[in-house]
């Protein structure tokens, strides 16, 4: 039993590893020394599991990059960088992903600061809010945190910042912009999973990606990216792109999957994208971050929308979560206030 | 041989179909008579080729949908819908392009006006007329048709129009707001091959959608409509859509292909979907309009991206070219620059 689950092996492309398996059933394991270590066999017997990608070390990387990047600005005699967040009601997520914001802008060298309103708080005054931040040049970036309260209308709200303060690339400009290809603001987790994959070395031109999930601050910007020319101004991944979601069936999906030479998932739904989807040595990125009660211990923890532990016998790469694509968004929206410090006109 | 023609059928769904067949192979024909016309068999050899949809019968549907309006808008004390196009340089095709759709704007009821402009005009000149237009109250929807010179940045260009009267839907708000579910200017082709999916009566929820190509005016926009959800502002095909281009290697265009129950195709590459390709019974719309010379007479004629005559015997809908998505995108211009004047304030 032990030999079967650790041996995940393409039984198509070594058809006759079978009748090894076959030979050794009754002994339900493998002897490697029995083995020549030199053939194909048994480079496939070696097989280890997926690269696990960290999220965490990979936003070290361009946290040190953004560092260094306001460190010139300042030299340069401009302002430094300074994000302003607004933040309406109580929503403890909501609250937990501001202050993991405002702590990494002070951690590599910026100013920020958060704005809160109560849920009560009107559409009007919050479009004046806006309207001041966008004329003051002392700010930089400028985030309205997601989701607002009922009567509150996010469209107007997400349009009411100035394009190139928003640094979450939700207002409509920015949104045409990445349709079109054109350098703007790219939505901060699509920008993450872009970021994953090119530090990861995973190759996108020709390849089939499937991007499960189709929300317009995820799946959608991710699939513009990805399918994208690699020439054009902002440049894409080249790659096939196939966008799957919630009407897609399930049997197709996993069809769809066992096609896929990067998966991902970004359809909120845990534990979604199961080992027998995944082709063997796919790239599987996590974007799924769902709340979960451990039913041992009771407490609530976070999961992905992939099998992680039985997928990563799998797959070539994988993002965890926590740790994957959720640090490296908190660093893209700190690289998007830089890039807008930098547009920003100097005076 | 004209018998193995004539019997397209599922050789997988009625495996003892091949037997008859083998018995046949020596006559090279089957006598129908020999068979039980009401089993299964009889009905499959009985298989007819594709319903070819025909873009002109059913732009003549839009077109008096489109009168309609206009007698209706004239009615209640509203000035024509006004049509205006700027024209710039000799190209042929663009010059009977222009020709169209003034013509159908006059058979419809519309009135209409088409500035030349030689191709040394500069985009300085380009934006104040665009900008005259703008203001023009008395003009419902405007063009300018591409391709432009390039000395002029057709993207400038394009942002020029005023969102209201951009009847092409390449302003960059129209793209953020089709590419975010929103009531929009829909690019006409885009708009065509939607309004020939609904029309045909071709279901798309949870349907596969491969495009092949992946242009901002087409193939881009086509995606975003058929992917999108049904219940949205702009309503969606709530279909699983694969973007598919020139990077697609081709053997995995075939075997995307296979699995699409919707192809699109436009890629500007004559002849590219064969039969070999398409599922049985799938819907195939070809967009594409390429010029070539025919190898016996020597003139040009226009093919598209599909083998009409192969893919027709295997589909279960096909659109011809000409004929089928060309009428369709020229009366989706006239129900834009209707919409348009709906949407102009009235005064």
């Amino acid at each position: 039993m032990a030999a079967t689950t650790a041996l995940t092996v393409n039984y198509t492309r070594i058809q006759t590893l079978t009748l090894y398996f076959q030979h050794c059933r009754s002994k339900r394991w493998i002897n490697l020394k029995t083995v020549n270590r030199r053939s194909p066999f048994c480079r496939s017997l070696q097989r280890h599991a997926a690269t696990v990608v960290s999220g965490t070390e990979l936003a070290r990387q361009i946290h040190k990059e953004v560092q260094s990047d306001i460190a010139k600005l300042v030299a340069q005699g401009n302002r430094r960088p300074h994000l302003s967040v607004i933040l309406v009601g109580n929503d403890h997520a909501s609250h937990t992903y501001v202050r993991n914001k405002t702590r990494a802008a002070s951690l590599l060298g910026m100013s920020s600061s958060t704005i809160f309103r109560p849920s009560s708080v009107s559409q009007e005054e919050m479009l004046e809010l806006i309207d001041k931040f966008n004329r003051d040049r002392s700010i930089s970036g400028l985030l309205v945190q997601l989701p607002l309260p009922e009567h509150i209308n996010e469209r107007a709200i997400c349009n009411a910042v100035a394009p190139e303060k928003d640094v979450d690339g939700f207002h409509i400009v920015n949104t045409g912009k990445l349709c079109l290809d054109q350098r703007c603001m790219v939505p901060a987790t699509a920008a993450a999973v872009w970021e994953i994959i090119r530090r990861t070395g995973i190759e996108t031109v020709g390849k089939n990606v499937l991007v499960v999930g189709r929300s317009k601050n995820v799946g959608m910007p991710i699939a513009m990216l990805l399918h994208s020319d690699r020439n054009h101004e902002r440049p894409g991944g080249d790659a096939t792109v196939i966008m799957a979601h919630r009407c897609t069936p399930l049997p197709r999906l996993k069809e769809l999957a066992s096609l896929a030479d990067i998966v991902i998932a970004a359809a909120g739904v845990p534990h979604l994208i199961t080992a027998d989807m995944v082709k063997e040595g796919a790239a599987v990125i996590d974007v799924g971050i769902n709340r979960m009660q451990d039913p041992v211990t009771g407490k609530l923890r976070l999961v992905g929308d992939v099998d992680f532990e039985a997928v990563k016998e799998k797959a070539g790469f994988i993002t965890p979560v926590p740790g994957g694509v959720g640090p490296m968004t908190i660093a893209m929206v700190m690289k998007n206030t830089v890039t807008a410090a930098k547009n920003a006109p100097t005076y």
